[in-house]
C-alpha cells in the first residue's frame, strides 16, 4: 500500500456535536483513511473553557483556548461553535489561509452566507455545511447535485426536532403547548430557553439555506416570513385531528406567481395543517424530513434524525471526507450556482388554503352571514362545520365554527378575518392556520 | 456573460426514459447551461429502428442507427438501451474515447460492473448510474458521499415498483397475486412478461449495486440470494395483516457475523414481513424507498418515484450535469472506494425472525408437539396463534397455526421446517417468510 499523506484538521467547539466528531476522527481513523486517501489528523480542539466537562473522553492535550493559532496551521477547519462571532472571523481566517471549512452554523449562514461563499470561491477552497440543515439527513448535496438537471418547484421541511416533538406530543396526548414543552425540556429535546426553536427562528435559518440551493438564488433570513408554534393550542390540534389533519411546523420554499403576475419564491416558516395521508404527517417525535417537489422527479422525501450529537457528527465527517478527498485528488470546489436570481415574494403574495376556527353565537342565520362575508371578499369556502357545545353547569350553549377555504391570497384572507371579527355574532376568532398538501 | 463552451452529448436508446432525457436536454437547455457551465448539445439519438413511434416528439434528424459513429464524437454518452450487448461494448468504446458515461443499466452493472468501473478509472472519466437504482430518488450519491464518514450497517430497499404495486394491491383489496398482477399490467406498472420483476431479479441487480457502495466492496448478482413474490398468497397477506405486519419485497444488504464468527455482508432479495409502524410500510403503490441504518447517522429514509420516464430522466440529467461540470472545471472523477473487501455471506448465515404458517390437524396436543420440535432445533418461538375454521358444508374442522420466531439462523429454521413437515399432525406448511424491522 502506498504511503498516505496527512491532512491536519482543526476543530472549533466541543459541544454535543463537536465531541462526537472528535471521537469519530480518533476512533475511526483507520476506516476513514482509505476512503479519504489521506490520514485525517485532529491537531486540536478550540474551546472557551478547558475545564468544562465533556460527554466524551478525549485526550486533554488536544484542547486549547487559542482558536486563532489552531486555525493557522490546519488543512481543514471544522466550525461547530455556533453563533456569529468569533465563528465568522475564524472561518474567514481559515479560508484566507487556504483551508477548507466544514460548518454546521445555520445562523451564521442564513445571516452572512454570501460573505462566506464569496470568500471560499475566491480562495478556491471548499465550504460545506450539510450538518446545518436537518442534521444527519443528506439533503443539501442531493438538492445541489442530484437534482441539478431538474427544476424544483417546492420544498416542505420538518427541520426543527424540538417543535416536531412538541406538536407530536400535543397530537398524541392532547396536551397543551406549555405541558408538551415542559416534557420536551425534561427529555432534553428542548433547551431551557426554547425561544429560537418554538419561535421558528431556527427553522427560518434552515428555510433560507434550503431556498437558496433549491432556487439557485441567495436568500437570507430577512426574506423569510416566520411564525412559531407558541400560539398553537390543544383545541387547534384537536380540531385539525377531527378534520383529518395534523399540525406541523414547516419550512416552506416555493415558486409562485404573485397576483400582479410577477414570478418569485416565497420562503416561510409557520404552523401548517397537513392531511394525515401526507408522507410528512408520519414524521414523529424529534425526527426531521424534507419533502421536495420537482418538475421531472416528482415527489421525493428525505427522512432521518435532525439533531443529536452523533447523527449530526455523521454529516460533519461526511463533508470532511469529501473536502479532504478533493484536497488529495485536486479539482475545483463545489459551489452553489446562483444564476436563478428569482425575487423573494412577501407573505402577502402567497396563495394557499386556510383553516379558520370561530367561536360564534348560537343563533339562526349565523352561517349564512359568515358565508356571505367570505364570498364578498372573494374567499371560497371548501368545508364549513358547526359544533354546538352545552355547558353542563350554566346550561349556556355556544357554537364552534370551523372553516377550510379553497386557495386564497394572504391579503384576501386577512381582510376577510378582519371583517369577520366585526360581525356581532362572532365571539372570537380562535385560530387561523395555513393548509398545505391538499 | 462569458462565452460558454459546448459539450457534445450522445444518447443511446430512446424508450420511456431516453425520450424524456432528450426532451429535457432540448427544452431546458437554457436552464441547464448556467448550472453546467457549458452548453449541452444533444448530437444524436441511437435507436434500433428509425420508424418506431416515440412518446415525445423529437427532431427526426437526431435519430441514427449507427451508435458506434455517434459515440466516437461525444464528450458525454448516455446509455439507456438496457441489456448487456451492445450496451457494454458501446460504453467501453465511449470510455476509451475519453467520454464520461451516464447509464441506468442495472443489469449490466450488476453483471459486469467491475469491468466498467476499472475502464473508467483507467481512462480518468466519470461513470455515473444514479438512475439504475430507485429511479428519481437520489440514493447512490448520498451513500457514496454524504455517508462517507459513517459506517452503514444495513440497507433495506423497496426498489421495484411493480412488485410494490402488486403487494400493496393485495394488501388493500385482498386480491390474489394473479389478479393483482393483471391489474398492474392493465395500468402499465407491469410488463407483458413480468418475470424479471416478480421473480426478484430486477431488485437483485439493485441490491448488488447498493451493497457495493454501502460496504465499499464489489458484489455482483452471484452474491445475491433472490426470491420473488410469486409464492405470496392472499392468505399470507391476510395473516400478516392480522398480526400487524405488511409484506414487502425488500432488497437487503447487511453486515453480519456468521455462526462461525466470520464477519461479512448478506445481500438478498425476498418477500419480508415488516411491522406496520415501520417507515417502509407506508410506501404505497409503485413508489420506492430505501431505508439506511448507519452507526452514527442512525435511521435514514429516501423516498420517491422509482420508475417512469420523466422521474428517471431527472436522475439521468442530474448525473449528466455533474459529469459535465467536472469536464468544464477539471478535477478527478468520483469513484467507488472498494477498500472494504468484506466477504459475501451465504443465505445460511443470515440470522433473522421468521413467520411460519401451518395447516394442522385439529387435535389436542398438536401445539405442544410443534413447540417441542422447535425447541429441539434451537428455534425460539415469540408468538404462536391458532385459528380454528369449520367448513360449513362438510362440517370438518381445520386449524391454522401461525408462528413468529425469535432470531434464528436460516439453517436452523430450514431444519425445523423439514422436521415439522414430518409430523403426522401437519397437513401442510402454507408459508415461511422472513421478518425484518422488529
Amino acid at each position: 500500500m502506498t504511503e498516505l499523506r496527512t491532512l491536519k484538521v482543526a476543530l472549533l467547539g466541543c459541544g454535543n456535536v463537536g465531541a462526537q466528531v472528535a471521537r469519530i476522527l480518533i476512533d475511526d481513523a483507520e476506516n476513514l483513511a482509505p476512503r479519504t486517501g489521506a490520514h485525517l489528523q485532529l491537531t486540536g480542539i478550540a474551546v472557551r473553557n478547558l475545564d468544562t466537562k465533556r460527554d466524551v473522553e478525549l485526550p486533554r492535550e488536544l484542547f486549547t483556548t487559542d482558536a486563532e493559532t489552531l486555525v493557522k496551521d490546519a488543512d481543514l477547519v471544522i466550525e461547530l461553535m455556533g453563533g456569529i462571532e468569533p465563528a465568522r472571523t475564524l472561518i474567514l481566517a481559515a479560508i484566507r489561509n487556504g483551508a477548507s471549512v466544514v460548518t454546521g452554523n445555520k445562523a451564521l449562514l442564513a445571516q452572512d452566507g454570501p460573505t462566506l461563499y464569496e470568500a471560499a470561491d475566491k480562495a478556491g477552497v471548499q465550504l460545506s455545511y450539510e450538518a446545518a440543515v436537518a442534521g444527519a439527513i443528506p439533503i443539501l448535496r442531493p438538492i445541489r447535485d442530484s437534482l441539478s438537471g431538474d427544476r424544483i418547484t417546492r420544498v416542505l421541511g420538518i427541520v426543527n426536532g424540538t417543535t416536531n416533538f412538541i406538536l407530536d406530543q400535543m397530537d398524541t396526548t392532547g396536551a397543551q403547548f406549555a405541558d408538551a414543552l415542559a416534557e420536551a425540556q425534561r427529555l432534553g429535546y428542548a433547551e431551557a430557553d426554547p425561544t429560537a426553536d418554538v419561535g421558528g427562528l431556527d427553522a427560518a435559518a434552515k428555510a433560507a439555506i434550503l431556498a437558496s440551493l433549491s432556487f439557485h438564488t441567495r436568500f437570507d433570513l430577512e426574506n423569510v416570513h416566520c411564525e412559531g408554534i407558541t400560539g398553537v393550542s390543544a383545541a387547534d390540534i384537536a380540531a385539525a385531528k377531527d378534520a383529518g389533519f395534523v399540525i406541523k411546523l414547516l419550512a416552506i420554499a416555493e415558486k409562485l406567481t404573485a397576483a400582479d403576475g410577477s414570478d418569485g419564491v416565497s420562503v416561510r416558516v409557520h404552523p401548517t395543517l397537513l392531511p394525515r395521508e401526507h408522507p410528512l404527517a408520519a414524521v414523529h417525535g424529534a425526527f426531521n424530513a424534507v419533502f421536495v417537489e420537482a418538475e421531472n422527479a416528482g415527489e421525493l422525501m428525505f427522512y432521518g434524525q435532525g439533531a443529536g450529537g452523533t447523527p449530526t457528527a455523521s454529516a460533519v465527517v461526511g463533508d470532511l471526507v469529501s473536502a479532504a478527498r478533493r484536497i488529495v485528488l485536486g479539482g475545483p470546489a463545489q459551489v452553489e450556482t446562483t444564476n436563478g436570481q428569482v425575487p423573494a415574494l412577501p407573505i402577502d403574495a402567497v396563495n394557499t388554503s386556510y383553516y379558520i376556527g370561530l367561536d360564534v353565537a348560537d343563533q339562526p342565520g349565523v352561517l349564512a352571514k359568515i358565508a356571505q362575508l367570505f364570498a364578498e371578499h372573494g374567499v371560497s369556502i371548501e368545508i364549513m362545520r358547526q359544533t354546538i357545545h352545552r355547558d353542563a353547569d350554566s346550561n349556556v350553549e355556544s357554537a364552534e365554527l370551523r372553516i377550510v377555504t379553497h386557495r386564497a391570497t394572504e391579503a384576501a384572507l386577512a381582510a376577510t378575518v378582519e371583517a369577520v371579527k366585526g360581525l356581532d355574532v362572532i365571539n372570537s376568532v380562535t385560530s387561523v392556520l395555513r393548509v398545505e398538501g391538499v
